[in-house]
C-alpha cells in the first residue's frame, strides 16, 4: 500500500509553500535545490527540453566560446539590437526580416502580443499554458473553449467557431501541439481554421513544440510559417527552449505582419537578447550545427515514441496521445497526483509536473517530459514501483 | 592638416548605414566587426563598463560554472521567477523583496515603467538616454527640460519645478549621474527635489552610473535607495551592465512601491532573467565577491580621474566635468565630431560614441568611456595625434 512517511509529509508542505510562491508554474530547479537541500533531482521531467540538443549546444559553446576565450566578449559587450538579430535569422526561417520579432523567451512575446494587439475579446483553448490568459490586459475579456479528456483533447473546429462568433472575439490562441496534453492540429485542420478565421484581428499559433510533431515519414517539421504570407492575421510564437534545450538562455521569436513588428519595436524590446542568445541565433546559420541538430531531433522523437509504449504498459495510468515531447497522464486509482509526484521526487529524484493548477483539467493528472531513453525507462520503473 | 582618405570616406558611408539601422543608439560591436571586417576594435570606449569588474565576474564564472561543469545547468534549466530572484537580492539592497522588480537590463524596466505607470505628461531632462522618451506610449506627452553646456549641464532646480508646474506633469525622470554628460545631483539636491515633488505620481531616478559617483573620502555610493520608504513616489532604475561590466547578460533592477511591483508582475515579466543573470544576482550575496568588487570599483574611479586630467591637457577639446565613467567632449576646432570618431576607429581601433543623435546637444560632441589606465592613455595619444 502507498503511504507517505512523516518525513515525506514534511517535504510535501515545504513543496506546497514553494509552489504557492511560483503561482501557476513550477518552482525552478534552482529554487527546489536551495530549499530542499536533502533532495537531489536526478531527472528533470518537469521542464520540457531535448537533452541531446543541450549536449550539442554545449559542444559548440565549448569550442566557439570557452576554448577560444571569446566568452568574455559575450559577457562584456552589448548584444545586437532586436532587428539586427532578426536580419540574421531571416534565411533560416525563410521569412523577411521585418516580419521577425526576437523575444527574451516566448513568454516575453506572449506578453507583448497580449498587451499591444488583442483588442477586447480573446479566445483561449483549455487546458493551456497559463500566460495566455494570465498576461491579458485588465480590459480584455478572455473566453475559454474546453477540450475534453473524453475526446482525448481533440479540438472540435465547428464548435469552436460557433463559440467564437457568439463571443465576438478578435483574437484566437492555439498552441500546436498543445501544452499540457500534446494534442495536435494537422496542417489541413489549421488551414481550415485560418480560412474560417480571416475576419479575426489575429490568430496566434504557438509552435513551441512543433519540432517534435510530424505528418510524414521524414518527420518534416509541420510549421505554419509559410502560411504567414497568405494569412495576414496569422502570428507564430516560438520558444527555442524546448527543441534546442536551452531554457536558461531565454530565446524565442515571433512571426507576424511587419506593421506589428514595427509597433512592438517602437515600444521598446531593443536589447532583449542576452549575448548567449545572440550566439545561439547565429548558430542557426551554421549548416553543420543544423545537420547535427536534425539527427538528434529524430533520435529524440523515436525515444519519445518508445517512452509512450513503456508508459502504456502501466495499468494504473492512462496516457493521452501526444505529438509533443511530454505526456499527460491520468491516474486511474486512489493515489492523488500530488502524492505520486512527491514520491517520485523524494524516493527517485524525479521531478514531474503536477497538473493540479491547470484550469480545465478534471481529474488527477501529471505531465511528464520525455528525456533520454534510459531516464524514461527509470521513470516508468519508478512509477510502477510506487503502484506495487 | 586632417583629411580623411578615400578608403576612410567609404567606411564612413558604411558606418552611416549601420548607424541608421541602429536608430538613436550605436551599432553593437558584433555588428561592426561583421560588416567592417578589415577594422579591428581594440578599445571599446563607446559602451560604458568597468573592465576590471568584467575580469572579476569572468574569474568567478570560470571557477563556479566552467571548471565545475555547472555551466550546462545554467543553459538547460529554466531560471527562477522574477520574485524569487528579488527575494535573494533583498539583503544586498537592504530593501524588502516586494519592492524589487528584476529586469532584463534597465531598458526593460524603463519600458515597463513608461507603459504601466506614466499617466499623461512626463518631464525628461535633456540631453538624456533616449529610451526615456522613445518608449513613451503614444498617448503620453513628453516635455523636455534642457540642460545648457554654458552651465556645464548643471540642473537649475527652481526653473525645473516652474516648468513642471506649468506643464502639469505626473512623472519626472532624472538620471544621476546623467548620461551623456555625467553631471551629478548631490544627495542634498535630490532630497530637495523629492520634497518638492511629492505631488507627482512618480519620480524616476536612474542610478545606472551611481557606483562611479561619490561625495565623501571613502567614495561611498550615494544611492537614493534608502529614501524609498520616505518618498512613496520614488522609483529607482538600475542597470548592472556598467558597474559590473556585464552588458551581455542583461541584468537590472527597479525599486518602487510594492503595489507597482505587483502590477508589473500581473502583466508578465515572469522569466525575464537568463541563467547567467540569475547566477550574477546570486553573487551579490557573496561577501568575498563584493569585497573584491569594491576594491576594483575604487581603482577604476581613480583611473577615471586620471583620464580626466589627461583629456584636459588636449587644447582642441573641452571636457565636461563628470561623476560617471565617461566624459562628454566638445570639439573646439574645425574637425567634425563624426570625422574624429571615424579616424579613431579606423586608425586606432578605438570605438567612441558620436553624440550627434543626442537631442538637446548643440555643437560637436563625442562621449568617451573610461577604460583601463593604459587604454585611456592610448585614447588621449590618438586624439592628440589626429589634431597635430
Amino acid at each position: 500500500m502507498f503511504i507517505l512517511s512523516e518525513q515525506e509529509l514534511k517535504i510535501k508542505s515545504l513543496l506546497q509553500q514553494l509552489k504557492k510562491q511560483a503561482g501557476s508554474h513550477s518552482p525552478s530547479i534552482w529554487q527546489l535545490t536551495e530549499h530542499l537541500n536533502n533532495i537531489k533531482i536526478t531527472i528533470d521531467a518537469c521542464f520540457l527540453s531535448n537533452p541531446y540538443a543541450t549536449d550539442l549546444f554545449e559542444e559548440y559553446l565549448q569550442k566557439d566560446l570557452i576554448s577560444s576565450g571569446k566568452l568574455r566578449e559575450i559577457l562584456e559587450y552589448y548584444p545586437s539590437q532586436n532587428a539586427a538579430i532578426a536580419r540574421k535569422l531571416s534565411p533560416y526561417l525563410n521569412v523577411e526580416a521585418d516580419r521577425i520579432f526576437i523575444g527574451n523567451g516566448a513568454s516575453e512575446i506572449i506578453q507583448a502580443l497580449l498587451h499591444h494587439f488583442v483588442k477586447k475579446r480573446m479566445a483561449v483553448i483549455l487546458p493551456t499554458f497559463s500566460p495566455y490568459y494570465e498576461y491579458a490586459r485588465e480590459d480584455v475579456h478572455v473566453f475559454f473553449h474546453y477540450l475534453k479528456k473524453e475526446n482525448e483533447f481533440k479540438l472540435n473546429v465547428p464548435l469552436l467557431f460557433k463559440e467564437l462568433e457568439q463571443w465576438q472575439c478578435d483574437t484566437l490562441v492555439l498552441i500546436n501541439p498543445n501544452n499540457p496534453d500534446g494534442s495536435y492540429l494537422s496542417q489541413a485542420t489549421l488551414r481550415t481554421i485560418f480560412e474560417q478565421g480571416k475576419q479575426l484581428e489575429q490568430i496566434i499559433v504557438d509552435e513551441s513544440f512543433i519540432h517534435f510533431a510530424y505528418e510524414d515519414d521524414k518527420k518534416s517539421i509541420p510549421s505554419c510559417i509559410s502560411l504567414c504570407h497568405e494569412f495576414n492575421n496569422l502570428i507564430i510564437v516560438k520558444s527555442m527552449s524546448k527543441d534546442f534545450g536551452i531554457a536558461g538562455i531565454r530565446a524565442g521569436y515571433g512571426i507576424m505582419h511587419s506593421e506589428k513588428v514595427k509597433t512592438l519595436l517602437k515600444n521598446g524590446y531593443l536589447w532583449n537578447s542576452c549575448g548567449l542568445a545572440e550566439y545561439f541565433f547565429n548558430l542557426l546559420s551554421n549548416s553543420n550545427f543544423l545537420d547535427k541538430y536534425e539527427a538528434l531531433r529524430l533520435r529524440y522523437i523515436s525515444e519519445m515514441k518508445l517512452f509512450y509504449k513503456l508508459l502504456e504498459q502501466i495499468p494504473e495510468i492512462k496516457v493521452y496521445p501526444s505529438k509533443a515531447n511530454f505526456y499527460l497522464i491520468e491516474l486511474l486509482g486512489d493515489i492523488p497526483a500530488e502524492d505520486l509526484a512527491l514520491a517520485l521526487l523524494i524516493r527517485n529524484g524525479i521531478y514531474v509536473r503536477l497538473a493540479k493548477d491547470k484550469i480545465g483539467l478534471r481529474g488527477e493528472f501529471i505531465r511528464i517530459a520525455s528525456r533520454r531513453y534510459e531516464e524514461n525507462r527509470q521513470i516508468c520503473e519508478a512509477i510502477s514501483k510506487i503502484f506495487y
